[in-house]
């Protein structure tokens, strides 16, 4: 290969991660564990690689963490052009996808072919939750802000008057990757309503 | 094992994970990309993890990519206790060193025991710099910064007077990890000095 050809390489490489530095001004609905502010997409990437790489013998034997860990470095990066969704709006979720797709085909379209193709792969396994893997990093994805709600006396939950049973709901997620982290969070669904920071 | 002891583990790790959010609130000294704003610690962690993912095929060859990230996720890990360091002050670098071990054994010691010393293997590794996956790592960390203050017209190396001097030292612990990220960062050290945004 050429100079050219690897100079051409680099220069998609860097174009990449440049753009993607503006995962960190798109802002969740959750707060940090403190409360001190709302939580940014790029921050809570990394927090739920730490979740993956210490949570790792509470998924099912045999899963491969790197590709969980690699999926949920990757997994939000669409949100730079569609923005965050609130899981708890059905209707924004469903026009989402056709929103997150043009997002995907852009942004890893930055990079070289090979790579494009399999950040786009790492996205779409997240995506389909078909794979332990996928299922894995999709419920740390669910676990981690009930967990700030759970800190926050509920949180964006009262804030945005959702009930118990859309929580437990997404608490099937976390137990469908992970039965241990979904006895855990059931009990801190529970925890909330007993103290009435979630509406039954 | 017992339902206690898994119990014992989980309580451990959630310590852990609940501690290290703290991460969010450390500020480092250079902007985001747009200039918009500071970075902290947790989201420049994200960053690196996708800079080593995107940037493997640069190392050097054979190296574990997934150990570099791992490695790029905990590593800022101890500044929550010990702050973050200007890596241009010196004398900080210095008094900094008990500090941060300090604050290792005290945070990843919320962990279990196997954890604790995998987590903290991890962070000896990084900031001892003799294995390929550690001098990989260290580039990438090296190499962000220099890129936000090239696209902020020199950012805070005219803010705290930081020389082209000092930064060519650090641009040499990049060409140390990957000799094409050393080639790219030389060349945005002297577009930074041609330009005037950072003193000959
Ligand atoms: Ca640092």
């Amino acid at each position: 290969m050429t100079t050219a050809h690897h100079e051409d390489r680099l220069s998609g490489q860097i174009q990449f991660i440049l753009e993607i530095d503006k995962l960190k001004r798109v802002l969740r609905r959750n707060l940090l564990i403190d409360g001190s502010r709302r939580e940014n997409d790029a921050e809570h990437s990394w927090h739920l690689g730490m979740l993956a790489l210490v949570m790792a013998e509470h998924a099912e034997p045999g899963v491969n963490l790197d590709r969980v860990v690699r999926m949920l470095l990757v997994h939000d990066i669409v949100e730079i052009d569609a923005g965050d969704t609130f899981i708890y709006d059905v209707v924004a979720v469903e026009a989402q996808e056709a929103a997150e797709r043009a997002a995907a085909d852009r942004i890893f379209g930055l990079l070289p072919g090979d790579q494009a193709t399999e950040f786009r792969a790492l996205w779409d396994e997240f995506e389909a939750r078909e794979t332990p893997e996928a299922r894995f990093a999709k419920a740390l994805d669910r676990l981690a802000p009930i967990m700030a709600n759970h800190h926050n006396e509920g949180g964006t939950w009262a804030l945005y008057k959702v009930t118990a049973r859309q929580v437990r709901e997404k608490v099937a997620i976390i137990s469908d990757g992970s039965a241990t982290l979904g006895a855990f969070a059931v009990d801190l669904v529970e925890t909330s309503v007993a103290r009435g920071h979630l509406a039954p």
